[in-house]
């Protein structure tokens, strides 16, 4: 058994970890923190997790693994001494993902507090960087809106069947905000309302940059990220052969869920013509993901409603003929797939336990 | 290794089976039927059970335990055959709820189609009648707001401390209504919108008043159903003593939850006076349901999101002083303690394994 | 044209009055206050509003009329120099609702600022109390769940057909806890989930029982209320004759609407046996209303979606006869009629003018 | 007083037409249809409707205006003789909006049942067909989407600073669906998911294309619709110089409004560089809309809510500068804007009324 404690379990990350550590069969969750509520039951904070016998600390206590639900900055710096001390960690926060500081300086407003550990992270988003993750002591756990663009262009970029022109249209639940309170979120305000946000450039862009730029085939675009000496932005479109994207999230009346439409250019004679060019795109897809757990090629168009709860990951790939473009629309639980399931994935693979351990229970539908 | 078949896998409490069986560690669901869907891929219906590889048949195959979740009498129609062979049967339907036939004539219009049955069926609300569940081969799974008021009322009627003059004020979401199409369950018009139905008469009514007053306690009011000569109506609260029971159920802009609040006026003296009152009946309820892996008396008014997707049912007992009533609110997930979860439960019961196997996640919250 | 004024129109109270008020023919407003968004055009706050050209004022200016939609205290303090001036004010906080000051003290938790004013002050649910509304100059816009409560209630009490055992079950929208920020409110908190809440006592118990109070049949219960020494608290019970109210409201996942399903046992006699009882409820019902524009006796039973943005209360009177006992169910916008509808209201019967005019739009169904 | 009639006032936009039309000074509703429900009273199937004292007749009666909200080919066919017998006319259907009767049949399936009218209709997009709406007596009344996606893109078009490679992700509540039934509108599927649909094209796709088409700056692309002898589909983007328009509509889990957001590139040099680009965008809508009551440019991204149960449309025009993109957000409410409030434009701009003229009541937030 593997003792874990979590990190600030107080927000819908932390609280969403306790929830499916629960039923894990090698791991067992021993030591939650939360400064605000330090002192109380986690059952008090969470009446759903009157399972647990635990009280919520300072700090957490000694573990064999870790994950951290910390705000950015914040979770750098406490998991810093963890990962110099050896343990094990993935950190839900977003400051390990982005790999040149400068990039992190730009959209995070600060420092980075642990610049030094960048280089020993490996991006948590397991399907398209398992051997790193399995290597690594120190995950970055990747954005909700990352995994959802990411598993749905990832196939398409790596083929080379589409452009860099790439339009990234994505519609979450309210429990992307957190349990922060704010008017945006007022039940009165959000309710029987849509919205976008982040039109001037919102945090996951750079993200989803980043990791297209990382696949984006040889011969189309040439390795355009310098790791170590960042010569230019991975945000900044106009390098040449950098995916140029364009990323809308907008706030749904609903709780969990988040639907990404993604739209590109098709490569000219890269897919057969007319009704053909819809089933190898299919075919293409279903191919990248065979063997694939928690990614399926779905039949139909998916709703968020048959992810919600698990680990899934819902990808429904076709082609607007009459354009030539690629759609993709992807659905998951921005709580699991989007956060904490993919977390605890990436704890499976790093123990070299199956991947599914813990997060094999259905989707709770309707 | 159980093989579990369930009939009607189509419905919501069908579909919620398969959810909550998949996890089961002694159980696997290895037939299932359903006429309007048979000959399709479970996954096709139901893109959520895409962990499932099985095809809906005309009729389920051979297997160990069968659910019935098919409506009132087609449901006793078809699992006569199965409990006269000696199979386990969980029947999810109404049609061996209640003991009476003339009741079950007058609620459900139509003669019992196993009248000879009814004798060898247990109530199957776990907590309130155990150990006839443990013995019995076929099991009267309970309504969905039964389930609610009972488990709230039951601790004050044993103790005798409310007399028979009471309400139970329910509040139900959709899935209640189960996947019929009719335009009082259409986004549109249920969306944003509360209202009352029932109010002449719910069939669940019935089965509330015959379990409270079984349990009703003898000085108070002697036994009032005679079981094999019905001499008068559960219903007809006229009867001497009998419980007097309003059930007025209301259909709630959610997916799934019950929360019912349920009113009776307390017994003069059995309580202490002042505040000492409600300290006295959250001990009682406490002190009853000790123990108990699925009730949990709540320190403050519960939400029925808490029990989402899980088997618990939240129970919240309080004193009215200024006039003497007692008021209990409890809620639950209809689907799941209302429904799926309680018939598992069940299983588990009568195969002696322990109750809360593959029932022990938490819920799915926020 | 009447120059009207809103003080503290940044709640939703306020920017109710003001989209009422925006198509009203004989008023205009032309002054708006707010403390915190003072100096703001009414247009930033609420977008919805744009129609306006007014800005955000620390106080109101010089206008004809005045709501005040303030919270309690702070409105009776703001409202007093007006009404000794002479201005007619329409007053939505609870202020002068409660006609003894101790009660108020004791429900409101401080020393009423402007006692000598209650005398002054009529309670002004327009139906029950048009001559005093008339005459009056400071209205007490009535609390929105009393509004509910006794639009169902009145008539079945003035004819003297229940007891005082009267049971007040409450569902309500999220706005009419207001704008304010609190975890309760929060989309992924609130969305999704019933709860109760006032199991305590709620601010609005006091209102509703000084009302039924007030109504109530002489042979069955002499006066209760000395409106001048107040001997003893409406909300007490035990005073002889007076109804004994439990009332208990629900939250919602849900912006708009308030539903009330009334409780209370039919005195013996009083009505015809069997089915006939039904229909001489709604006769009565029917004569009670008849030539009220706002309240109409509905044939079924109905959703508060059919409410939404309009000033109508439709009001459901039924019997159970297996208990004897009436049941109701009212519904409206708790923001309308249950507020800023029913101010407008009050301001047309002041002012002498049809109490239709500017609230004759149906309600935004679906 | 004009006397209007609506034909098939028992679905959605029907039933909104009457709820604009009763507080419309200079019309009045004197007789609807609706062949399911003939011989009922119109406030037996809409509550909400009972200000009216309406039967609703197998057949409309002598009205001056008609209104109808038919389905199409069903709505040309209840037209045609009204139009031939000079009554003017607005349909809501899309009958009329296609102006190549071969686009008709590819998109509806269907021979068009009137083309000889077809030359006489006009678009009614009041803002940007005002003069041809003005002389015409027979409207073709857009559909919901166009009107957001033309609002929204027609400035910039107009202006000569985008190209051709357009994307309209568009956002819908359900009640865009009308009020038949179907198991995707079922509140226990579509609560709490969001999905997309109309992936292999849906039918706004055309109108769309043809309204963008006709408004295309004549250097960038010569007229490319010949309205006689359509030798190109509007919707085959290979067509030189015609908009290439994907367009995506989701189904999100509200009953009211639709949010579009819609992409395309800027045309080199169109603008100013930088912050500029921003502002100049804005200036140039805020030109281009001046004057026009029913759309504003919003400081901020505006949410749906705050255009619901009003004609207001909302457009939020920004620049993505890191891939030189226009952004352009609009939001509305479908029911009015989208359709009935429309409509009800429309006749007011071909009777000469001021447009604004029963429709200037704000709208009904939160």
């Amino acid at each position: 058994m593997v003792n874990v404690g979590i990190i600030n379990v107080t927000g819908y990350a932390g609280a969403e970890l306790a929830r499916l550590l629960y039923t894990h069969p090698e791991a067992q969750l021993t030591s939650v923190s939360g400064r605000s509520a330090a002192g109380k039951p986690l059952a008090e904070v969470f009446p759903h997790l009157a399972c647990y016998d635990l009280t919520i600390g300072e700090e957490i206590g000694d573990v064999d693994f870790v994950f951290s639900a910390l705000p950015h900055a914040a979770s750098a710096e406490a998991c810093a001494p963890l990962v110099r001390a050896g343990v094990p960690v993935v950190d839900i926060s977003a400051d390990f993902r982005l790999r040149d500081p400068k990039e992190y300086a730009e959209w995070y407003g600060g420092e980075h507090p642990a610049p030094d550990l960048l280089s020993q992270a490996a991006y948590g988003l397991t399907e398209l960087n398992r051997e790193a993750v399995r290597q690594s002591k120190l995950i970055a756990n990747p954005g909700c809106f990352p995994v959802s663009a990411l598993l749905a262009l990832a196939p398409a970029v790596k083929a080379g069947i589409i452009g860099p022109e790439i339009i990234v249209d994505s519609k979450s639940g309210m429990s992307g905000a957190g349990r922060s309170l704010d008017l945006k979120y007022h039940f009165g305000e959000a309710d029987e309302s849509v919205s976008a946000y982040g039109l001037s450039g919102h945090r996951h862009l750079p993200e989803i940059v980043q990791e297209l730029a990382a696949m984006w085939p040889q011969a189309e675009a040439p390795p355009v990220i310098d790791k170590t000496v960042s010569v230019w932005s991975a945000t900044d479109p106009r390098a040449a052969g950098a995916p140029r994207v364009t990323f809308t999230p907008h706030l749904i009346p609903m709780t969990r869920g988040i639907l990404s439409t993604c739209y590109a250019p098709l490569t000219q004679g890269a897919l057969p013509s007319g009704e053909a060019a819809r089933e190898a795109v299919r075919e293409l897809y279903r191919d990248s993901y065979a063997g694939e757990p928690f990614v399926r090629v779905a039949d139909s168009p998916p709703g968020t409603k048959q992810t919600r709860g698990s680990n899934m990951c819902f990808v429904y790939p076709t082609v607007d003929m009459r354009t030539d473009r690629l759609v993709v629309v992807s659905v998951l639980d921005n709580l699991v797939k989007g956060a904490a399931g993919q977390a605890i994935q990436n704890m499976n693979a790093m123990l070299g336990l199956p991947e599914t351990m813990g997060l094999d229970a259905p989707a709770v539908y309707p």
